[in-house]
């Protein structure tokens, strides 16, 4: 749109982010520079300044600035409990809940062999080290339930059953506040074979 | 997410997009910083090029780089007509068409009293003074079929033609390679009044 070489390159560096095709590429560098140059300014700079400041913590694989995360440095926490999370908002959601006190391990992904991503990218090694430090007694796999989150699952805890360690996943069910007519079939199924 | 200043600018930064929310600021700061981190500098830099080098063009008020754009400055373009549009991306649709060979005026916006936006921030003014230099015959109103769009040109039509101007409007009717039965019952009368 319009001849200028600067605004061509901003709308293909827009395109980059995840769901942002030209079209809403386009619009999101007009509102920026018709409307927002202040806000287009801020978001370079804090584009840069995340890139240079984010690193990944050296014990839960989370984004964090310092060498080790605040949960992780937390002495409150319970530290033979070890939570196995994709991402970091999947682990602010289970953190909402305040219903778990132990750690974390933010996988960063998950193992999806037809996007050519397997335990190597997703930092496995890493895990299992961290799993088998002699203070964990019990990994809480709290992967998504979709196809590959399962999948993920199933390999994470085939390999640290093998290593002795107690393995667990969080309850597949009915959810909160649903009526049954409208739950899917394969979620009622589950519910009732892990009745209780 | 996880502990990071950075990262929550950076989610804070990102919302200020159009059409972005907490959940997709969120999502598009954990794929540049876990997937693209070359993608994160290279948007930073293209904001910052944007927001320092791009202005408004001095004759049709679109984006450029130049004191004068290129469509303007080109010496093959009608001066006697003068096309009026909302955005550079409607330019960029009417140019594409190549059924236009004048020049353009771009409202960079369009009369809103809803949302505070009345002539004066849509240049209105400046539109004014560029239809009256001597050169221009006809002005050709081709903002939005919309209801802001057409009061948009309802009042530009109405101030021009008190000076003097003659004054068209994009025609409406059925759009190519519609089916009747499928087109909008206002769409319909007006093809049917406008007929020719």
């Amino acid at each position: 749109m319009a001849d200028s070489n600067s605004l061509e390159a901003l709308v293909q560096a827009l395109r980059r982010l995840p769901g942002v095709g030209v079209k809403s590429a386009s619009r999101m560098a007009f509102h920026l520079l018709q409307h927002d140059r202040d806000g287009a300014v801020r978001l370079a700079q804090a584009l840069q300044q995340a890139a240079a400041q984010v690193h990944h913590c050296a014990l839960c694989h989370t984004f964090t600035e310092a060498e080790v995360c605040a949960t992780c440095l937390n002495p409150q926490r319970d530290k033979s409990k070890l939570c196995v999370v994709e991402t970091p908002a999947d682990q602010s959601a289970v953190e909402r809940t305040a219903a778990f006190k132990g750690l974390y391990f933010v996988l960063m992904g998950k193992l999806s062999p037809l996007d050519g991503i397997g335990p190597r990218d997703i930092g496995l090694q890493k895990l299992f080290d961290r799993a088998t430090d002699g203070v964990v007694q019990e990994v809480i796999l709290a992967t998504n339930f979709t196809a590959e989150g399962e999948a993920t699952a199933h390999v994470i805890g085939e390999a640290l059953k093998a290593r002795g360690l107690q393995v667990t996943r969080l309850a597949r069910g009915v959810p909160a506040g649903s009526e049954l007519e409208y739950v899917d079939l394969g979620t009622i199924a589950h519910a009732m074979v892990d009745r209780r």
